[in-house]
């Protein structure tokens, strides 16, 4: 008999078909599971599979009395209270640099779609605009990619793969984390360095006390009027109320993002900006990249299960 | 006195500035140069400006009888008919790879916002679906760009900037040129070749009487279902009919264009479409690009009227 794995988060269904083919899926759609199952269900399940940005407070773990593993469907864990996990004795796992690809693809998509006003460009075809020559201000040509600074903030698996990808756009590269890695471009030693350096900056840093809010309005500001900020790695890393007021003044000229401080809800005073480029978290949303991570959920839970250490736990 | 040049296709004035500072411009705003200057007032121009793709038949070169040199500004030439201009002893230059760059970085854009359904992921965060957990059918995964088939056909300065910004991408490049080039990619000996092997087709070829329709209905076909076509060269290399059918039918899975077989307009039918991006002819439109075109229309200008070859001829 297939053994029982709580589905924490809400997750389209195809995503998990392959992992129901090997286990007995109870899906919970995003509510506390007490308000969908009964205790007794409830009881049995030892491991459940949770999006790493949802919260996942100690209470919840504890309507799981068996509970031994919590499975991260993604890289990020930032949801989940690793302090709570480790005194109920319970492992993390999660999905390192499975969906790294196509994250930093999603992050030059933006960067590029904002940088070149892409969505304002096919509206003014589609509306009519080019055949009528009317007039735009937004049409006006911008920096283009050739020379253009653009820093990484954050050098992990995505951090590599988005500097790479803008490399061969002829930009320069710089970076800020926390230590200097061995990767050929630019080491600035804080994020203000950084932001004062560069035009773009390609937000790619794990998402944490340490990095809430640290995009504010100072560091918006160092980017100057021909700024960008792209964002692929958590909502709470920007003060999105600051990221607003730098976009509606002018004090930088765009963003493109793919997370915001409250998901599934963009503001309306980002969503009525034509400066942006907003995607609704589908960084990793590739078919490769839900494979990789359905991979390593498979196994972090088939080895949980045979009583072995997980594949991916979290450090 | 500065020499008085014509400026016969319809030019923003902003990008004509830099060369105003150095000649006498008299506008003709895109109409038949006799419509908008007196025969005297023509008498007197030896050199023109031009829009390359706009059409330039010797009967408009016979409007200014003193004609010695027709600059392009950018690189194409499709629209002047060289041979008109040959039998009256006008020279033709251009503005070589002047825009590569950012045309080969609008290629790419296109390519990621078509392969990434970007406009309708922007739609759905600022429609309010996303907060509503509304299903799209256009929000499933689709195939990322890591282990991607991408055929560039064309392999000049424009198709060598697409390849070298696509493989950053972990995307195996294949390409179809006249003739074999020293490039690290894999070579097909005819577009139908390339078409079979690749699912994203890029054309960065120069346009002609060889290459006119030449991305036809079977030439789509072949690029599949998952199969995107992405046009920075001309319109006129696809048969845009063809390309409308295989995207109502869904042949293939959508398209990137920036150029259309009559513009400034794109038909009705590509923009009703829900898969396709468009932009409106702006491949070289960044700051750098037009400076270096604006650079080679200087450089093309100077040499003639100081009675030398043109800087850069078209061959």
């Amino acid at each position: 008999m297939p053994e029982k794995v709580l589905v924490f988060s809400r997750f389209p269904k195809s995503l998990m078909q392959r992992i129901g083919e090997k286990f007995d899926l109870l899906d919970a759609g995003g509510k506390p599971p007490n308000e969908m199952f009964s205790a007794d269900q409830l009881a049995g399940i030892r491991a459940m599979i949770t999006a790493g940005g949802s919260p996942l407070p100690g209470r919840m773990m504890d309507m799981l009395p068996k509970l031994g593993a919590i499975v991260c469907y993604g890289t990020g864990y930032d949801g989940v209270d690793l302090k709570a996990a480790a005194e109920r004795r319970v492992a993390v796992g999660h999905s390192p640099g499975a969906n790294a690809a196509s994250v930093a693809d999603i992050a030059v998509t933006l960067m590029l779609a904002a940088t070149r006003r892409l969505l304002v460009l096919d509206t003014y075809v589609r509306g009519g605009d080019w055949a009528a020559a009317k007039p735009s201000p937004m049409m006006r040509p911008q920096a283009g990619m050739p020379g253009r600074k653009v820093g990484v903030y954050g050098m992990g698996e995505i951090g590599r793969k988005i500097a790479a990808r803008v490399a061969a756009f002829e930009a320069e590269v710089g970076y800020f984390s926390r230590s200097r890695r061995d990767v050929p471009y630019q080491y600035y030693p804080s994020l203000e360095a950084l932001a004062a350096w560069c035009s773009v900056l390609m937000i790619a840093v794990r998402a944490g006390d340490d990095t809430h809010h640290v995009v504010n309005a100072d560091i918006l500001k160092r980017l100057g009027e021909d700024g960008y900020v792209i964002n692929i790695a958590r909502g709470s890393v920007i003060d999105q109320k600051a990221l607003v007021e730098a976009l509606e003044s002018k004090t930088i000229a765009g963003a493109g993002l793919d997370v915001y401080a409250r998901e599934p809800h963009a503001p309306d005073a980002l969503t009525a900006l034509p400066n942006v480029v907003l995607t609704p978290h589908t960084g990793g949303h590739t078919q490769e990249s839900h494979r990789n991570m359905q991979d390593c959920v498979l196994a972090n839970l088939t080895a949980f299960f045979q009583g072995k250490p997980l594949a991916y736990p979290v450090n």
